[in-house]
């Protein structure tokens, strides 16, 4: 069993085209002996987005702070802390933060990305 | 792509033997799509535990609010907000309200149960 507090774990810079101002921690990986997803931890500080990209594998994430908005072809949807978002496998998708502050939300993926 | 607060979800009691106080909202399963893992949100009142047990597959847990416990065979761990646990599959656990108020936290299982 591992127990750790997010305090514990570093807030790496995302170094990927797009995204602005945003860090990630690695809360639970293969390297804890996860065997099937990842969670992480994305705080985007204000003015700060993740890239509008798609890629072939879902994303389960629940938003802990802050007011964001998810973008998509389907157009932009409000995200305030309890939100819940599920994003199917090769749906274009950004998360903005449009408030004060920073904006936090705990994004899962697979390990075995199709 | 789907979002929804927690708000919007059942939050219904937990009807399993050695659950105490507990209930589940069920926030992302393969109703909404989901191809991997189930996202879930427990709410384990003052005074209330869930079962001390072990299954074969794996739990991925953040805590939102509350003072709560984590039992093993290593011991008793304290969880507060930002905690975060990996149980193994097959290790023994339950988890325990030791506060005040509401003891609350996401746990993510896999999708296909070895």
């Amino acid at each position: 069993m591992v127990v750790k507090h997010v305090s514990e774990v570093p807030n790496n810079p995302v170094d990927m085209s797009g995204a602005e101002k945003v860090r990630m921690r690695l809360l639970i990986s293969e390297e804890d002996g996860a065997p099937n997803f990842r969670m992480r931890l994305f705080e985007v500080e204000e003015g700060g987005c993740s890239p509008y990209h798609s890629h072939p594998y879902e994303h389960e994430v629940f938003v802990l702070e802050g007011e964001g908005m998810i973008r998509s072809r389907e157009g932009n949807q409000e995200l305030k802390p309890g939100s819940v978002v599920f994003v199917p496998p090769n749906e274009e998708h950004q998360f903005v933060n449009r408030g004060k502050g920073a904006f936090k939300f705990i994004c899962l993926i697979p390990l075995q990305k199709p």
